[in-house]
């Protein structure tokens, strides 16, 4: 008998029903050969069918969106006003990847056009555009049952680059995944293409199989560092290496300049309180440690920040598993050296995944002369942050060259400043750059990235949200003086997709 | 005493000189952080600074072009002819990167204006362009002394892209490397950029230890399965995992329909003999295999490629080691279940690094129901290739449904054929398709790709010929909500640097 995968109410405790089983090797192996089956229908399907597609499942969500948000609900504690925002998203996303599917420009369209003067030799004809890596696995994030989840953005990038979709569900959210996998096959099913392109298998072990999946050409993936990691080195360590697409947990530091402080402590206190309690803390974004100038602006910002922590109710954390990860690791940094409590917020009573809400301090000075920077530069999951003091900028700036790699850095100066050695430290350390604002927020669009330097992503080079994303699904491949009978359609001299194209050189549009 | 690294004469076998030695960690620690400390410098070159430094080096290469090719010519007797050829490709490569620099479309500038309307939530101002990875190490490849080595596609693209480059120089030219790194460094210098932004290492642990450096942020490699696994195994097991893009080995495959063999049979031998003994046979395209029909048309292709073989004169290789490799593969080959020696050609006399040039024969069928697949699908460095006999389009097909990836895979079809089974079974192959042509003779061009499914490339989704090879070097950043004192010039809203962008999602040229 296999284990069974258990719907777990956060707030209670409590199981609420079985949802399905964890997948044998067998199981694992049944559904990823299912992808490879309909990955030519896919793909055949072309930017059009694809996007017709995608516009369907998104109505799918939300024809069942009451329902989903309930389940989600139940398997998150997340509250329905956020996870209503959430499913906006995933639906909003769905029918973005459809909108970069009409554009075409993603197809990176390059022709080169014979030239028997060419230097330095001859060229033939080359034409060169993005196809489908083939099926891709991706891991559901425990901290978006939906947006980052079956219906979420690595799913969504993936089936608009034609690539089917195996998930591994969440053991968090189990419900909730099986009810949104089956609103994506009825929008693939009522656009023509097989329910298969959407797989989903459940279990631990079933996570490994996946990655080591001959058929499975590439993974995303949301989660810990530890178990990110474990997966990251199988996939690199298979006979054939595939990209692993791995978000693995990030600090993301926030900078107060003294100026800013003097400006606006309380302005800034209010914004970091709900950045860093947003969502019971259980963001990817999370600010994880901000530096503020002693004086009085810092002091004026740390009070503030503290008064807020002790009047936050904290909602119940997603699994048992990571409250109690969480608590251990704000034990951890409470038991540094110079570390202060500040703040702590109060706790609900009951069985539910509780934990209070903590601000931490310390001196900037102390980090630099002793050994628990690694302790307080990692990523703790939850509602905590932890206030590093600096004295002067030599002491920041120390201190901000040992910062790692994460998903983003803030920066709240003056009116006026330009703190430029400042941005200069963190921008090698981050893939986006917030200033005067707060990193949790991250907004789908053509310009966003998400994804900084490791351990935040394991491929730097890539985005998990944002149209880019579906750059990490797909391959060139150039056709060398290939007639036109046997050319794709999107080769053809006559351009009949009307797509943006490099021609001899120069970029067209349409 | 650390060992010599010393330059050798293949045509006769012979130590020239003493080059270098190889380098210790230390040594190679040095030349990584030298590359490190002048990274800021060429980034903040800019496109414009960056493309100067470029097409100085062109220059320098070609002012001295004379001794470069003799000491090319004296450690890889790959002949003068070839090697001039070489030495135009490189510093065409630089120039054309320098254009690409001028284009500066492969910065990716998209730009999200703040929208407190969007869908579905409000967005704020979001700019994201591509930025350099940083300091990368590049693996010179033994059978380009020039275009993949010391002053090739690597170091072109990286530089190109703003990384400083560490090379380790292949031990069969290392004169040759030397006085390329000093032509490359004299345009930096020329450009007002610091001469460490190339560097250069000797000595195989020397390699090992640039994969593992910490200041490296990428590699580019060319080389056998074997050393270059070990150095993406080193690459995802370093604590901050980077980048790998290594060409390993390619097989090459080439498919002659009926109809091409009864149409064409004379001209495609020809045109195989040459493609396959090019070079003596050391080109990372050389056709490996050959899928001949059974049959009158098939007939004559084997008799006149047999014809020619005979009449082929083969230079020295490049190595011993090259040579002896060469000779076990053949060998063992020739040891398979059904395989026939239908040609060999001679062998000069003298103690230089010689061996026959090889065509060897084999049924598809008895390939199918033996256990020696593996062997005739692996790739064979040097002047041989196995012409694979099928009866008929089951048996081909049935064939092909075995082969690994490649770079390259070629079709020779009859003039109004579309043989559509035999191209699906090989585009999810290859890099490259070729259409009755032949795989050598890479053109540097917008549109060419040149990496295909492991083992040929361990990074499907990158090149390293071609334009796009820069985009290997390069990860995005995106700047939120940031004031113009405070943003890059190539986000600035006023395009200075008037660049293509997608503002708002849509595609605007300048």
């Amino acid at each position: 008998m296999t284990a069974t995968v258990e719907s777990v109410d956060p707030r209670t405790g409590q199981v609420v029903e079985v949802v399905a089983h964890e997948f044998t090797p067998d199981e694992v192996n049944a559904s990823c050969e299912a992808a490879a089956a309909v990955a030519p229908a896919l793909d055949d399907a072309g930017p059009r069918g694809r996007a017709r597609m995608l516009r369907l499942m998104a109505d799918e969500l939300d024809t069942d969106g009451d329902k989903i948000v309930e389940l989600a609900d139940r398997e998150s504690a997340l509250g329905e006003t956020r996870l209503r925002g959430e499913l906006a998203r995933s639906s909003f996303q769905l029918r973005l990847f459809a909108t970069v599917l009409d554009d075409g420009g993603y197809l990176n369209v390059t022709i080169d056009h014979a030239d028997p003067d060419a230097a330095p030799a001859p060229r033939p004809d080359l034409r060169r555009m993005l196809v489908p890596l083939g099926p891709v696995g991706v891991f559901g994030a425990s901290n978006f049952p939906l947006a980052f989840s079956v219906p979420g953005g690595d799913t969504a990038s993936a089936l608009a680059a034609g690539c089917p979709v195996v998930v591994k569900a969440h053991p968090a959210h189990p419900a909730t995944s099986e009810r949104c996998a089956e609103a994506l096959r009825r929008g693939a099913v009522g656009a023509g293409l097989p329910a298969e392109v959407l797989g989903i298998v459940h279990g631990g072990p079933a996570g490994a199989d996946l990655v080591r999946h001959p058929a499975i050409r590439a993974i995303g993936f949301t989660g810990s560092v530890g178990g990110g990691r474990a997966l990251f080195d199988l996939a690199a360590a298979r006979p054939d290496p595939i990209p692993f697409y791995g978000e693995l947990g990030s600090l993301n530091p926030v900078v107060v300049t003294a100026a800013a402080a003097a400006e606006r402590a309380d302005e800034i206190a209010v914004g970091l309180l709900a950045s860093y309690t947003n969502g019971v803390g259980q963001f990817c974004t999370k600010p994880g440690v901000v530096f503020v100038p002693s004086g009085a602006g810092g002091q004026n910002l740390r009070a503030a920040l503290a008064d807020g922590t002790r009047g936050y109710q904290p909602g119940a954390m997603l699994a048992e598993r990571i409250r109690d990860g969480f608590r251990a690791g704000a034990d951890a940094r409470i038991g540094c050296t110079g570390v202060t409590l500040l703040a702590e917020s109060p706790v609900p009573d009951g069985a539910g995944f509780f934990a209070p809400a903590r601000l931490l301090g310390v001196a900037a000075r102390t980090l630099l002369d002793g050994n628990d920077l690694p302790t307080i530069f990692d990523e703790c999951f939850g509602p905590l942050t932890v206030l590093v003091e600096y004295a002067d900028d030599a002491e920041l700036l120390a201190t901000l060259a040992h910062l790692p790699g994460s998903l983003t850095a803030t920066v709240h100066a003056g009116a006026n400043e330009t703190p430029t050695a400042v941005v200069d430290l963190l921008r090698p350390r981050a893939g986006r750059l917030v200033w005067n604002g707060y990193p949790t927020g991250v907004a789908v669009a053509w310009a966003m990235q998400h994804g900084g330097p490791y351990p935040s992503s394991t491929d730097s080079r890539s985005t998990s949200v944002g149209t880019a994303a579906i750059e990490r699904w797909l391959r060139p491949i150039a056709y060398q003086s290939t007639p036109p009978r046997m050319l794709p359609d999107a080769l053809q001299e006559a351009n009949p997709w009307q797509l943006p194209r490099r021609v001899d050189g120069v970029l067209q549009l349409p």
